[in-house]
């Protein structure tokens, strides 16, 4: 049979994830597959532990990556946590809430739905309104870093709600590990979940997450097994727990473990606290750029996240047309709305290892000359310049 | 935070998987990393569902390598196709089956077990008369290569069966494709799910699975929707499915696409009959050299696999100083028993990349070294002599 070899081009990944991968990530991945039982490997495998447990900021001992994407570590976390006849107040305020609602009623809870418009945050307010009309509750869910929209909820004050009305608490984090403030142990996050293709940048396929021991006391006092075999924490945990003997679960995926592993090294080499002060300094040069284009921001101001931009399409240019373009011309991809906000806006992410001083100019030059070019009324230059002055000011303009 | 990058060692890989890595592989890995819906990757999307149908010898449309490992893959044919309160009758000969049963069961099916010893193929006979006393059954499932004792059950007729009786087939090829012939049209095969690890040699973390049209019959004329979000194809199939527009589900993992993509058109370049025979004809080449080690082989002649080899331990040697022994001073990894065989038995692969002369003689080599120094009373050089016997003497000598 005539087949031929793969070769994808160089793009510069600049929408909601996957985000870039540093050489160092791509060149881990290619290192010799071992046995997934392999002593060098479980040595590994402890290792990933302790970093992921700095990157979530947790001393939870259950904090592993789930051997597949995001989607799957959401889905661990429901399909753990919820049985038959529970009820769960799902926070919806873009796709993601959605999707935690669809977890929830396939498992055969009842999901009581606390809505938010999309671009706004989680409304603590009507959480708390929802947990005292239904003291039968289990768990709180919500998105921390709604990537559809990019509103940064407030964790903190909705798992000090869910502690306070004996709920637990799950979390989607996707978008925020390692690219804005997120603390598991200091808020009380009971089960918490992320992907390694954002603010990690390491290719997609795996789910890092975290359960505290109040979560982990659910789980093993369940009234029915858990549905999922493959996703199923009592079993995970036979292969992922501490100690030498590591009874095999499913055939772990060795090198995409290579890759998430180099990522987290790098991460703990810039520390946390800097990466995040990064994502915000590179955002705050996005913004200048995307704002002297004409372009609004979705999300109110003190509610963005730094690595996930949604801004407003101008009007009279085609979605379609600017991001093919960007693609075509210049290898750049940038994301198309979801859901309600399809065609309406555009997400610009600079997430981990792409969000950098040469990737805002290079994003707001191309954008700006394909706006230029497509009649939306803008000079030339006048993103790259607003872009320019915004770091020749900033107090932390020595960051790369 | 200190931490330090992983830097595998260089191990041959003979367990039960994953196999030996082709560098050609591990360098598709390292690849830059593009979008899951960049109109390139979708490109490679469809080329690689050309390259499964191949591999699995059918022209179903669903053919995709679901994004997890095997375990994922045996979940998507369960949670899809079983709903609560169906029968299936699940053949039980090793581990493998074993877990079959634990998915049916977990998913509100009833789960009728037709068992046969461990190193025994599935008896037919056996599984007709369940057939017979169960007429409301929906589902025959078994496995074709048992991965923990290396049995090949006649996959041909056990499907011949099902499909005369009027029932679905589920059948695990984790071991199988790529190593030792696997016709899912020509057998008439509904749902099988393979691994990527073992006989196709790219790294394990993605499930090629195949569905015929009936199956997808079953699957969306379902009464309850899949309890599985994550797994579900009615919504898989929206983004792996034909024509240009894809809808978003979860993030594919790119760079682990990549590397199967590689050892798909590494297959292909081969050509599918010329891999089985390769497998067969170092598997009788390794035999040669067990048995003038004094080894049994666990399954009988005309049963076994040729790319999973379990041979009993010969009396008196301790399992584990052997596999330690092989792994520390040789870098070579052998797969210990599972289950009912722990300790009994020890599981040689020869799979995919892995299988060639080379690796045939080293396994041997350090084998019969390590052995004749624990005092197993064999003579030095005997397996690799024997082996060497029968590659001068075969008339496939030509194969490397």
């Amino acid at each position: 049979m005539k087949a031929q070899s793969f070769i994808p081009p160089q793009r510069t990944l600049m929408g909601p994830g996957p985000s870039d991968v540093s050489p160092r990530v791509l060149a881990a991945l290619a290192r010799p597959t071992i046995g997934h039982l392999d002593p060098e490997f479980v040595r590994m495998m402890d290792d990933m532990k302790g970093l992921l447990q700095y990157a979530f900021q947790t001393q939870n001992e259950l904090t592993i990556p789930v051997s597949a994407p995001g989607s799957a570590g959401m889905e661990t976390c429901f399909t753990n946590l919820v049985e038959p006849g529970d009820t769960v107040i799902v926070c919806i305020n873009g796709v993601f809430g959605g999707r935690m609602k669809e977890n929830v009623e396939r498992l055969g809870g009842i999901a009581v739905v606390v809505e938010d418009e999309w671009g706004k945050v989680v409304d603590p307010d009507k959480v708390e309104a929802a947990l005292r009309a239904h003291p039968e509750a289990k768990i709180l869910a919500f998105v921390h870093a709604e990537t559809s929209t990019g509103a940064r909820s407030d964790a903190e004050t909705l798992v000090r709600l869910a502690r306070e009305y004996d709920c637990l608490s799950i979390v989607d984090a996707v978008t925020s590990l390692g690219g804005t403030p997120l603390k598991v142990d200091e808020w009380g996050i009971d089960a918490v979940y992320s992907g390694t293709q954002k603010c990690l940048s390491a290719p997609p396929g795996l789910s890092p997450v975290s359960f505290s021991e109040r979560a982990i006391a659910a789980i093993k006092g369940r009234r029915a097994p858990v549905t999922s075999w493959f996703l199923d924490l009592n079993l995970v945990m036979g292969y992922w727990g501490s100690g030498a003997k590591r009874a095999y679960h499913h055939t772990a995926p060795v090198n995409n473990l290579y890759g998430l592993h180099e990522s987290l090294v790098i991460l703990a080499e810039e520390g946390l606290e800097n990466s995040w002060e990064r994502h915000r300094h590179h955002h705050l040069a996005l913004r200048a750029g995307l704002e002297a284009l004409g372009m609004e921001f979705v999300v109110a101001e003190d509610d963005r996240l730094p690595q996930l931009n949604a801004v407003s399409i101008p009007a009279g240019i085609d979605d379609q047309q600017v991001r093919t373009r960007l693609l075509q011309d210049f290898n750049l991809e940038i994301g198309a709305g979801l859901g309600a906000l399809a065609g309406k806006v555009w997400r610009i992410g600079l997430m981990g290892h792409a969000c950098k001083r040469d990737n805002v100019e290079f994003c707001l030059d191309t954008l700006n000359r394909v706006l230029a070019d497509l009649g939306a009324g803008v000079e030339e230059g006048v993103a790259v310049a607003a872009a320019q002055d915004f770091y020749a000011s900033a107090p932390q303009a020595a960051l790369a």
